[in-house]
């Protein structure tokens, strides 16, 4: 057997989850099957599956990207803005891909082990969010009179609120006011406003 | 054929719309098959399907209903009350039930008279929505610096994602004070706060 260099390993995954991501987003969760993640990745099962125990191994992979990469954006610039970028028409994100998740809900509901599996990859965000807020509130930003995980907890259920509207095909042209008040709401009110 | 009066039309229909939320909340909603139908509500498919157009119309009927209902609530206590009562887990909306309408959310996305007639039903919550929040702000219970649409949408995101925080099954025991959070924030906020 040849000796597989780790940069191999690395593109051989990287084709497989952008190739999962286009299936998925294109089919929805359930209708991705095998066969349809076979063409889309432009590989046979046996080499996918070489990589990732199963199709759902294969979903938590890319929903933990995706977690990765929104904590990165939520520690330089607040989960506010990871909602902008959702908003602006983050390609990484599109509605078809977002609307993934919605569609998994019903497994996530009944299936503890895959909802275990899910809520560790969100706990990045949540950790993510509240490191920023107390950060935040250290640096005199943050209003006091609210206790920094309720402020996590709104900002992450406005997150999953535009989730759902963009993977519903909703109008988002009003929604751009709505992301400044949620903002203004965790920031400290000066005297007199 | 022997007169059928009103009363037993709509007692029939009544049954149809019952068993076919049992169903859908069950199943899901492209697993609630006619014959999954028929079995839950106890009818045959020529008995529902005389009364509703096809499956679609059945589940926006219900979705309907659950808009008229949630309309009622908000004129008299508010959005963030509708959002305490799915808290307190509202019999009407449990989270099976809630599901269905995230894993419609494909074809929201992608069927726009689907979209629209889903859409006109959410339009008698914005209504009734705006219409409180006016009212509230002629009594000067409402913050004047923002715009009655953009409370409203800012709600309705919350209530989208409440929506689909229950439907995934994730714990809500931390969701009160963000609904308490989310009900100040469209307030009047007093002098010296």
């Amino acid at each position: 057997m040849p000796r597989v260099s780790q940069d191999h390993l690395d593109a051989r995954r990287r084709q497989i989850l952008d190739g999962a991501r286009v299936c998925f987003a294109r089919y929805g969760y359930e209708a991705a099957t095998v066969r349809r993640l076979e063409d889309t990745i432009g590989l046979s099962r046996g080499a996918i599956f070489h990589h990732f125990k199963d199709k759902e191994s294969l979903f938590l992979a890319l929903a933990e990207d995706d977690a990765a990469r929104m904590a990165d954006v939520v520690a330089r610039q607040g989960l506010v803005q990871v909602m902008r970028d959702l908003l602006a028409g983050d390609s990484a994100h599109p509605p078809d891909w977002l609307g993934t998740r919605l569609e998994v809900s019903r497994r996530l509901r009944t299936d503890p082990e895959f909802r275990a599996r899910w809520a560790e990859r969100s706990r990045k965000i949540t950790v993510a969010t509240r490191d920023r807020l107390l950060r935040q509130r250290e640096a005199g930003k943050l209003r006091d009179d609210v206790d920094v995980d309720v402020l996590t907890s709104f900002l992450e259920l406005v997150l999953e609120g535009l989730v759902s509207h963009l993977a519903m095909g909703f109008p988002a042209d009003d929604v751009e006011p709505v992301l400044d008040l949620v903002e203004e709401t965790a920031r400290r009110h000066r005297a007199g406003e």
